[in-house]
């Protein structure tokens, strides 16, 4: 994108749409009537009804604002488009947090054209945070106003925080590679969801790592995280933005000590 | 405490303490100068100047407010007192998650008699979210203002909602039992430090298991939640006031359920 007009509109309409979904999603948040589906039979993947509000309140607006845009959402599917650009949206990412109370849930948002993910925006409605990187900005907003967005400077594995949602991870082979980074990092902590991709570009964390993910779930947090100075590949050390198997480094040597490990973790 | 006046003056102290630990602690909070010592050279537990200032503030406006009552604080050990009255502080509870910039530690506060806690409070001060319970309270402020404290209604295991911090929670023995409680769940989830407790209280999870705890490190939980209707006992079902192995439930069948896991658990 060259045209500053249009990173500006895309811009503004990006904080539209995350300001419509924190209207739509709070009242249910922490509601005691938390209506959960279970979308997939195999597993508990519950789907509120603010998930699906929210997307469709960011769909209604993208309708008007930006229609010639493409639009890939977790609950609606595919709108083509003729622009070139793709908005990617996860109206919440973190179901399983959304539905246990905890502020760890996010709603992710993303630009893309035919390069991967431009901007992206990672909010966080209960705390008031937001996280935006792209087109110039690496930023955050949140109870304490406005701060810029810088990863943490580099250091060696045995220095790092290292961060997944589940223990288990994915398949058994991920898992095992997940661990044999957590057995070098200085510390492991769980349960953050897309908030832990957040702490990486607040230069408060070093490494996320986590597989089995979906383009929505990744290319908002892959914008983020590199406007703010670090890396996000898969374990393969090339893109991440269409999801799988994801890690996120705050810097060079982070990375490319996680990535030694993960590498080696086999296909399935 | 029969008398209406000192259990109106406890209550004002533990707001005024809460308060005074925010405005030292929250600008130690994701500062990038954190400077974390180990105080144990067989584990990672760094104590921040934030952890030390929070007591001693703390504990300067209990000698003016509250000088016969007793202290017993995570930093700086116990004062003795008159009045059959303890305060049981721990100015930062989840420091690993302080260190790691997410908004699940908090700052805990009770108040005990020879009966254990009678009152309790658990402060995040970047989400700005105080939960407090006993002396007649079950209540909570944060972004959307106040609200009162209720636990989850009776259900079975298999709907229930279940914390801890660290997958190992603690022996190999008490991780088994805990894996056992969580293979019978409907969801486990894991790193949410206090912020665990304060969730069973406000009714949005079901259960909590930790174990290793130390008596600052659950007393406020134990008033907060059992305000709000829940219950908190050792994994023999006995008093959990002192630490060690906690199970909280927000309900008998919950509670009554774990327990019947948990209780074979050999003690070490």
């Amino acid at each position: 994108m060259t045209d500053n007009t249009d990173a500006k509109n895309v811009i503004e309409t990006a904080h539209a749409l995350a300001d419509a979904a924190r209207e739509v999603i709070l009242p249910h948040f922490r509601s005691p009537d938390l209506d959960a589906d279970n979308k997939l039979s195999s597993g508990f993947d519950p789907v509120t009804a603010a998930d699906r509000a929210a997307e469709q309140v960011m769909r209604d607006i993208l309708a008007v604002r930006r229609p010639a845009d493409a639009i890939v959402g977790e609950e609606f599917g595919t709108k083509e488009g003729s622009s070139g650009l793709s908005w990617v949206i996860d109206p919440i990412d973190g179901t399983r947090g959304f539905m246990s109370g905890t502020p760890t849930w996010g709603v992710l948002i993303a630009v893309s054209d035919d390069t991967g993910p431009i901007y992206g925006l990672i909010d966080q409605p209960y705390t008031g945070e937001r996280f935006e990187g792209g087109l110039g900005i690496a930023r955050m907003t949140g109870p304490r106003g406005e701060a810029a967005l810088a990863a943490r400077s580099d250091r060696p594995l045995s220095e790092a925080i290292l961060f997944t949602t589940f223990p288990e991870v994915g398949t058994n082979a991920e898992m095992l590679g997940f661990q044999q980074v957590a057995e070098k990092a200085k510390l492991t902590r769980y349960g953050m969801d897309c908030y832990a991709y957040a702490l990486v570009a607040a230069g408060q964390v070093d490494l996320v790592i986590e597989a089995g993910l979906s383009n929505y779930d990744i290319q908002a947090p892959i914008a983020v995280i590199e406007a703010a100075g670090g890396i996000v590949t898969d374990w393969q050390g090339g893109p991440a933005d269409q999801g799988g198997r994801v890690l996120a480094a705050a810097s060079k040597q982070q990375h490319a000590e996680a990535l030694e490990i993960l590498s080696r973790v086999p296909l399935e």
